[in-house]
């Protein structure tokens, strides 16, 4: 796709300062870029980069925007100008409407004709794609399952029966909405299989990464909120509610319901416990275990950082004795207050 | 599934009291639980729940079985009853007996006809599906596998060439099974591989959860107990054996030729080291590191609650000068010893 | 396969002492080694089995070669050796070229004669299998993609659009490489998709384990180095780039933009922050977090050893009031001065 920055300004948003006849037709790096392409600049301390971009245009916020060799779309957010710009000038193909014939629809099913269902995939019955629904190689949609307008299930992708999805919803390759939680009773010392009867309800705008596992509530359902995205690897056990706009990265797991609040961002291979709260616009960094319910909006961490292993394991060997530490300090206080 | 309380009460192994001829047709949390719906209360924190409840029915333990609006089924174990009732209420309808049309079952492959093939399965060469077993849309089942009466993969389940499976095994969609363990001989600078000549071996009643994957043994095979329960998204390397009615929560890893023993619980995210072992009846608690062969049944932990970040990051720093810290202590005693 | 002692000390590059007519037809481990098998001894700690052993040769070292019961294969690296003497032993069946009538190849895909394409595969516009790859049943090749020589993707693989694939890589079942990159740019509350227009590009003779996920890159490509070796559940976001011979253990979470060195070791679980380096040589010990660049070669640890529950919450409860200690040792130190 070739635009003018005139045309181009439109779409992110921004003010042109510049030729706006000039055109571009792809998204580049500020220090990488050429002729025909548009550059983003958002950190102040890259700002080197734009004297001598190549680019034939750069967003830029007002702050930046001096000192360009080339044409500027100026706007508040030069990041959120470049998800648009790169939306605009490489937009995916849709593949063309239709049922590949080695895919196995029910009876029963309701597959539009504007849905695109690729080879391989199993549509179970009474399952719903609604208009514009794009499903990629080799996903199956389980019975009484919906998937909303204009959803893309990229490939491989396993809906389990009954699971409800919005619209705009995108999901990797690999993920798997809808398996069974993992609930057991004891018996003994055998486990009582709990048959798990809810749902996964998924809203509006969601993406979910490759190979990520959301499963169904025990009775009532998961429900993850309009505009969360989660990464690959994510694990959300049964009944757990993720709030709308809430990020994840990788590797999070999430224990049985656990409530997550909205604009909530979950940081790779975080853990959280089962039966807690965490509250709206929470941030918990990286490998952090969240044990009980937070209190309120913030930060919070407990990730370790790396260290020299030798380091590590002196600090590990005063950590296990710190205890012991403690009890000579209030001993020898209590002589010192004695001697007193 | 509608059944009075009577057939109920037997069915689920409870002492009813009330009428016996009233019907439930569902399972429901005491709270949202209206008529013809049977409940369950197990913890006594929730007694209030149980004067208000619509049930028609609640199972419920000894203790706390007065003061019900409605019929109780009175057992030691209310949890357990719940499975049951859950089950028996709502049973899994069985898809019908036979092969999918797209599916591609190698002629020396035995498929009986009680077992159900669903669409996109591929069975190689003298794989053996016992009676009853039941294949959702597209499971590969390697050549030479065997899969026991009554085993049932959701779909998209891969079983590897070789592995051995028990009967009433229930792997839900994505699980890998029979992947080649992490094996490679270091040869200067690059890596030689070792080809991976073990099976994988599950017993019965095995449950494991959506992405979790098991690789096959190197010489040896890789063993899963019969009553093992494993969540989404774990890691089982090569050669690790997992006992009896363990149950794993989603995340887990366990490294190469670890033993983990029969009756343990272990939490979320946990990550268990190669060559050691875990005794039968161990308990670890979430995102914990077993790092060496645990002394005996019990509780270990090694997780670290979330902080709000500026108290973690002090806590950190001073961590990190814990070996300073005790010198100094030991050195000021020195001094003391010699001033006294 | 058989092989004489004399044929498979050539193969493996070793050194015979002992009849080299003797055949064997199997690896087995040195302690349940019986006749027409060969073993190896690498650990002087398990010289003993050497004695007792069963096998018809054992691959050992120089320091170990004497007192064995049957012949000796001698050479520096036994384990090597090993692994080459199963290479050559149990050498895999290649399946028979040519490609299952189930499989959906687009027109303009390139598959060559040599190929192997199972079952209920799907191979996009211009796709390009190289000779002699092999794909299990269930494989999805994206758009434009290429798979080099004698690659092998085991089963049920996605490669997503544009992926570029070296010769003999191995891709264990369920790993998805190409998924889009976690990218979105804040918009108020809400977040805005960035486009994934970077590609994977992958060397020769990588192994890549069951159910990894690699993401393409954003704008620039995701790399993994030639000889690198990616366990089972491992996340690779989006422009991180991986040396080569470099080998992850499973569960290992890498954040976007990392550069990782060639030859590291990076142990279970671990996880690495986004736009930092890890120079070459380095060992990172298991569930580590990654938080900054690091300084140069070594090991590196913040894994913390399971202890018993009551300990730990003890050492908790301590290390939580760390910060206050050290604050109250500083005064008592001031104080103390203040008297001398």
């Amino acid at each position: 796709v070739s635009l003018s920055l005139k045309e181009l300004a439109v779409r992110i948003g921004a003010e042109l300062r510049g030729d706006a006849a000039v055109r571009v037709d792809r998204v580049a790096s500020i220090d990488t870029a050429s002729q025909g392409s548009v550059a983003f600049l958002s950190d102040a301390r890259y700002k080197h980069n734009l004297q001598s971009t190549g680019a034939s245009a750069v967003i830029v916020s007002p702050e930046l925007a001096s000192g360009a060799p080339c044409a500027v779309l100026v706007m508040a957010n030069p990041y959120l100008g470049y998800a648009r710009a790169a939306q605009a000038l490489h937009p995916r193909l849709r593949p063309e409407a239709g049922v590949h014939s080695t895919s196995v629809i029910d009876a029963t099913a309701r597959v539009p004709p504007s849905a695109v269902v690729g080879p391989h995939c199993v549509i179970e019955a009474e399952a719903v794609l609604e208009k514009g629904v794009e499903l990629g190689p080799g996903c199956v949609i389980g019975a009484r399952s919906r998937i909303g307008e204009d959803s893309r299930l990229v490939a491989r992708v396993t809906i389990c029966a009954g699971t409800q999805i919005g619209r705009r919803v995108v999901i990797q390759p690999g993920a798997v909405i809808g398996s069974d939680g993992f609930g057991f009773a004891p018996d003994g010392d055998r486990w009582e299989k709990i048959p798990q009867l809810g749902r996964v309800v998924i809203g509006d705008d969601v993406e979910i990464g490759a190979n990520t596992t959301i499963d169904r509530g025990a009775l009532q359902d998961t429900v993850i909120e309009s505009g969360a995205k989660l990464d690959n690897l994510i694990q959300v056990a049964h009944n757990v509610r993720i709030g709308s706009n809430t990020v994840m990265a990788g590797c999070v797991g999430i224990a049985g319901s656990a409530k997550i609040g909205s604009n909530c961002m979950i940081g790779g291979g975080v853990g959280i416990a089962g039966h807690l709260e965490v509250p709206d616009r929470v941030t918990v960094t990286g490998m952090t275990l969240v044990s009980k319910s937070l209190p309120g909006p913030g930060v919070y961490s407990s990730g370790l950082p790396a260290q020299p292993n030798k380091s590590w394991n002196r600090i590990l060997a005063r950590l296990f004795k710190i205890d012991d530490l403690f009890r000579k300090i209030a001993d020898r206080r209590s002589r010192a207050d004695d001697k007193d």
